[in-house]
């Protein structure tokens, strides 16, 4: 039996356009991305708010993923909207509307049975609140973070106390040199990671994921595919996908990291082929461990 | 005793700046690059034009690495000068000024003795002289040639009756995209494999390279660099070394082009460190198979 994961963050109803079509008020949010995703390899908690339009068909899909909601919190009010547009360069969205809703005064309680989870990561909300989340748990083995330019431009200090306490921060290329002031991303990973974290896994979306640990790097590219659809959420696939691998496996080293990142982008892949959760919510592990190997070919050269 | 190499492409000097430093009149060009990366591997051939202010200090770059000139041919004339700029997004280049010199009037002839070359790049020229070297040459082995975006879009006819006869086409993903009118890297891959080369190699500058054959491909990252001083060149460089690996193999593969692939990474990275050929002028053979090795650990993940 694999080790929980406790995963933070957002549900959300997004309304997505991209050159391909649209899909309005479908289900998405950082922690449903990351959830759905992790689910294939261990079990998942979630905490989250939502208000009261979030019905039956949503909880299903949690429900169908074999996900812990206990800490899924219904409030009075909507939930949390999103509406986002992206051109012929799918690596960038163009906000056009949010609505925080009843995420506004989120503020997550982790539920008593949660609080020893040993898998925990901290989706993209208020550092201030990721550090909350922190206080609550004891003795976490693993704990993952992601942050966002919004609260690295607003909050910077929150940001930096907040990544003092985790052990692997995910975040993109733009938000690394962001956070170290530094246009190189080499130096600029060097110096997030002397701001505490002993992993930083840096996310170049169609590009690609670096990992860097110390002294050592790892390099991957994204799996090309004909068909990228909607790349909302791949981000939070990608962590689902890295920390349930961390989580089946039960080990820490370098080994099961970089093969956490193969499967993250593995799920990634999946995630961008189709609207919202349709793909992700549909899969089997033999399709999963198919493009796993995909993979190792798509990578694969000899030494001479 | 490898097969030799020729290539024919520009000489020029160039003038660059950057946010790290600039350099006046220093040597480029694609055949300079291309020749000193592959004269590492195999005996190179340069075919190119220059003018009487070419001397004896610019000679001596080729000489020091074995590099045939008998093609190398010196008119009356200014050499051709670049002038251009990088931001710190190192991935694109600014021109600032072209001075086509004695390079407009370029009339590319192959040496008798070099037009068996087993091993041919067509440096980024006119497309109809890469197709008139191609006429000059006997049955080569293996044909790669560049083009780039101004040639795409003012003789597109001439870029596809010249890319029907060669083996390898190494442009980047923007130049990809645009030749097959396609925004999906893949999907315009496939399509520029239809117009004929077997082996298409697109190059994203800072993050890698992807080799498609048929339905298989091959993904590569750049090797992550804390100091990246000058990109110019990097491209040449990089197919310098691809072919320089190919022609020291003597075999054609897929496990060769793979590992050619890693070698002209090497090379690449290299040559970004230091201004104009600083770098790449000054390597050993030590160097460049430690490197390579480097890269082996970059990218290297378990199966499962």
């Amino acid at each position: 039996m694999s080790a929980s994961i406790l995963v933070v963050g957002s549900v959300a109803f997004d309304s997505v356009k991209t050159p391909f079509g649209e899909a309005d008020e479908i289900l998405g949010g950082s922690a449903t991305y990351f959830s759905v995703s992790a689910s294939y390899f261990a079990p998942v908690r979630v905490v989250a708010v939502v208000g009261n339009d979030f019905d039956e068909n949503q909880m299903a899909v949690f429900r169908k993923h074999g996900i812990d909601v206990e800490g899924l919190n219904r409030v009075a009010g909507k939930t949390f909207r999103w509406k986002g547009e992206y051109g012929y360069d799918l690596n960038e969205a163009r906000t056009l509307d949010t609505k925080l809703n009843v995420f506004e005064t989120f503020n997550p309680v982790i539920p008593e049975a949660h609080r020893s989870s040993e898998y925990v990561f901290l989706g993209n909300i208020d550092p201030e609140l990721q550090l909350k989340v922190l206080q609550q748990i004891k003795r976490p083995r693993v704990v993952a973070c992601d942050t966002m330019n919004f609260w690295i431009q607003g909050k910077v200090d929150a940001v930096k106390r907040t990544i003092a306490h985790v052990d692997i921060l995910i975040i993109n290329d733009a938000e690394t040199r962001m956070l170290a002031g530094e246009p190189n991303l080499v130096r600029a990973a060097n110096k997030v990671l002397a701001m505490g974290p002993k992993t930083l896994i840096v996310k170049r979306g169609e590009y690609g994921v670096l990992m860097f640990q110390g002294q050592s790097i790892f390099g991957a590219p994204a799996f090309p595919l004909e068909d990228v659809f909607d790349p909302t959420g791949a981000g939070d696939t990608f962590a689902g996908g890295f920390m349930g691998a961390l989580a089946h496996a039960g080990e820490i080293s370098e080994r099961i990291f970089r093969r956490g990142i193969i499967f993250g982008s593995v799920m990634a892949s999946f995630n961008v082929e189709k609207f919202s959760l349709e793909r992700l919510t549909n899969l089997t592990r033999t399709e999963i461990d198919t493009r796993f190997r995909q993979f190792k070919q798509l990578t694969h050269f000899e030494e001479f």
